[in-house]
């Protein structure tokens, strides 16, 4: 149990991690939802991409940066990646263990889609290791509120973000990935990798133009909530006003 | 020293790996040069792209697969990955001892480099591995024939060749990493990667339209040629007319 006991545990900082840029999207909403949070960004490009990486060398280079992070003296660390969410999210929270408070950006999610998209059939949209490991699936499943749930591994995807930013030439891979049979007829999208909002608007201009009606959804706001109903539940909330984001 | 004791020797097979499906364009070349070879090839499809992975991982994945290929009892080994012969070489070679010849696609083509394109100015792209290892730089520049060479990561390009094989999106993304400037002014083009040959064409096309003369090269004749070349120096040349070719 993490407790508050003074203002200098509320004002130590959010720790925030991804493979690359990807978990921007997620520190972004984070920030327009707690303005007052001192924030640690950490993305890990040396060993970007995590999704062709083995589940082992996911997992220790999230537990790396979890030291990393209680170094700096994080009140929370956001594991804003969803491949190390899938692979790395309870071997990181049993190490931290009561040193600070562990989010992931799958759970909250499962939660917010099994009240809004019941007996609906989704799309989502991952890299492959978050595809392999099923966690998605299992959650909804486990959720037991008819959700039919459709994941297809979008290989090259983060990969070309990190690349080449938000270029005309993730239209053309968006294109050759959605069209595939298996995502037809989908109520909404889920975008599954943190990398993917980055491009959010060219997923809407893809349905636009195919004249479908498909929610694009992510996990950015609906995290961002979660993480300020963490800090909430332990009087963790920062009530300063500065606030300097830190990027390794 | 390998020596041929008997027919029976030169029967044994000539194996082939790569991360994927890069390495059959110098299966191709040596089927073409060495028609009566039994090959056994080996596409590491469930740890590709190497050129993500650390280096630590290529050089395991490059011994298990050596150990593979000693168990098939092949007579020669050829690495058919740029980026697994510029970390794996000499380890690969040490391993195998006196069991088997083993050859990579660096070493010919500098030796051939060396002689066609004395004092002119070249253009390379590889994996952000092979790029890492410096490995062409070092060896061009010990050759002493006053090549320069401008050396490029297209670190996309073998995943979407492995993804989407000979598909237009490929010419989209070469363009991107072509029209960089540190590519400009160059009398050729080293495809230092084995998937680039699959997409030739493309580049050849590219060159074209820009109306620029650039010679594109690529290690597998010239690979092919010194399989050909250490086969008959061991006496190990196959003289039988069957030919099989087991792909795992």
């Amino acid at each position: 149990m993490i407790v508050a006991n003074s203002l200098c545990d509320a004002a130590r900082p959010i720790g925030i991690f991804d493979s690359g840029i990807g978990g921007l999207t997620i520190t972004k909403a984070i920030i327009d939802c707690l303005p007052h949070e001192n924030i640690i960004y950490f993305g890990d490009t040396a060993h970007h991409p995590y999704g062709e990486k083995s589940s082992h060398a996911i997992q220790q280079y999230a537990l790396q940066i979890a030291n990393f992070m209680l170094s700096k003296n994080c009140k929370m660390i956001v594991i804003a990646c969803n491949t190390a969410s899938a692979l790395a999210y309870s071997l990181v929270a049993a190490h931290v263990a009561n040193q600070a408070i562990v989010i992931n950006v799958i759970d909250p999610l499962i939660t917010w889609l099994s009240k809004h998209y019941q007996q609906q059939h989704l799309g989502l949209i991952a890299t492959k290791q978050t595809v392999a490991s099923r966690v998605y699936q299992e959650k909804i499943n486990n959720a037991n509120v008819g959700i039919s749930l459709c994941v297809c591994a979008t290989n090259l995807l983060a990969a070309a973000i990190e690349e080449f930013g938000d270029h005309d030439i993730l239209t053309s891979l968006l294109e050759l990935y959605l069209t595939q049979s298996s995502l037809q007829n989908i109520h909404a999208l889920i975008l599954a990798c943190t990398h993917y909002p980055i491009i959010k608007k060219r997923f809407v201009t893809f349905y636009q133009t195919q004249q479908q009606e498909v929610d694009i959804i992510d996990a950015s706001a609906i995290t961002a909530i979660t993480v300020k109903q963490q800090l909430t539940a332990y009087n963790l909330l920062n009530k300063q006003r500065c606030i300097a984001v830190k990027h390794f």
